[in-house]
C-alpha cells in the first residue's frame, strides 16, 4: 500500500447512474435528527416500512448497527461525538453510491457537525429531518428513562439537560411530533422524496 | 446520547432478510487480498459488470472511496492499517445486512487482521478470495509505477519490497493471475456465489 498521494480515481464500469437505473430511485439520505425521545426511531421505521412495501431499497443506520460496530471504539467525549457523526456521514455517503435511501437516527445535536456532513453530498442529497418536539414531551414521554437517569445524575452530559441541543437552522423538512401522528409525520416525508424524484411517482400510484 | 450501555437492540420491522427477498440475493463480502498489481481492481471491476449485467446489486469499496473519505483521518502506521482494515470490515458488514454483495480491494498484508474482519461475519458470509500473483510479475506489471517509487526509497514500508504480505491460510478461493486470464478468475468468483446459493442460479441460465 502506498502513500495517500500515490491514490487515484480509478474508472469504475458499474457506477452509482447504473445501480440506480437497476433499482428505480435515486440514492440520498434522510437525516433524523432530534431530542432523546423525540420519536426518531419511529418515524425513521415507518417511513422504512413505507418504502419497502412500495419496492424502494433503504438502510437505516443508527447507535444500534453503528455504536456497537464501526464506532465501537469511540466514547461520548466532544472530538468522540464529532468523530462519531463524521464517520456516519461518510458511511451514509458510501450507501448514498451504492444507490439507497439511507435514514439516519442519531441525536446529532449540533449544527456544525451536520454541517459538516452535509457538505461532503451533493446538493439536494443530504434531506435534514428535524423531528422537533419539547423537551417537556420527551421527558414525559422518556421511553428508554434516560432522562430519569440524567436527572439523577446517572448520565452525564445528556442532550437537553446538561449538554445543548442546536436546532437545525435549515432543515429540508421540520415535522412535530406533540403535534401530528407518526402516520403523518411519515408521510411528509415520503411526499418530499417523490416531489424531488428520488422515487418514481409510478410505484406511488395505487 | 446516553452512555454506551443504555444502548440496546431495537426491533427493526425492515430487516435484512425482507431486503434480501427484495433483491432476489444474499448478502455477502468477496474480500480481495493481494500484491499491489496483483489485479484486484480489475477482477473486482469485471465481477461487478458480470453481477451487474444479470440484475444483482453490489458495491466495491477500494482506496479510492474510503482513504479519501471514511478513513481519511489515517495514515500508513502499522496502528493506522490495522484500524483501516477493522472500519473497512465493519462498513462491509453494514453493506451484507443492507443486501448488496460488496467486493473489498485492498492489499490487506496481515492474516491477523483478515481474520478479526472474519469474524465479524456469520458463517460463509465472508469470502475470503486470494488474489495469487508472484512478486516479480507484479513488479514488472507495475501499473501505478509504485514498485519503481519504492526501490527507488520514494515509499516507505511498501507491501512485498520492505513490509511483508502474508498470504491467506485459509481462503475461500484463490486465483492466480499469471495463469489465468482477468475472466476465468472473474468466472471463479460468480460460480462459488452461485453454487453458495448468495445469487439465484435462475438468473444465470441464459
Amino acid at each position: 500500500m502506498g502513500e495517500p498521494n500515490n491514490l487515484y480515481k480509478q474508472q469504475t464500469s458499474v457506477n452509482r447512474e447504473k445501480r440506480e437505473l437497476m433499482l428505480g430511485q435515486r440514492g440520498c439520505v434522510l437525516w433524523l435528527t432530534g431530542l432523546s425521545g423525540s420519536g426518531k426511531s419511529t418515524i425513521a421505521n415507518r417511513v422504512e416500512e413505507i418504502l419497502h412495501s412500495r419496492g424502494v431499497l433503504t438502510y437505516l443506520l443508527d447507535g444500534d448497527n453503528v455504536r456497537l460496530g464501526l464506532n465501537k471504539d469511540l466514547g461520548f467525549s466532544a472530538k468522540d461525538r464529532q468523530e462519531n457523526i463524521r464517520r456516519i456521514g461518510e458511511v451514509s455517503r458510501l450507501f448514498v453510491d451504492s444507490g439507497l435511501i439511507v435514514l439516519t437516527s442519531f441525536i446529532s445535536p449540533y449544527e456544525e457537525d451536520r454541517q459538516s456532513v452535509r457538505r461532503i453530498f451533493n446538493d439536494g442529497e443530504f434531506i435534514e429531518i428535524y423531528i422537533r418536539c419539547d423537551l417537556a414531551v420527551c421527558e414525559q414521554r422518556d421511553p428508554k428513562g434516560l432522562y430519569q437517569k440524567a436527572r439523577n445524575g446517572e448520565i452525564k452530559n445528556f442532550t437537553g439537560i446538561d449538554a445543548p441541543y442546536q436546532p437545525p437552522i435549515t432543515p429540508e423538512i421540520t415535522v412535530d411530533t406533540a403535534k401530528l401522528t407518526v402516520e403523518e409525520c411519515a408521510n411528509k416525508i415520503i411526499e418530499y422524496l417523490v416531489e424531488h424524484q428520488f422515487i418514481s411517482r409510478n410505484k406511488w400510484r395505487d
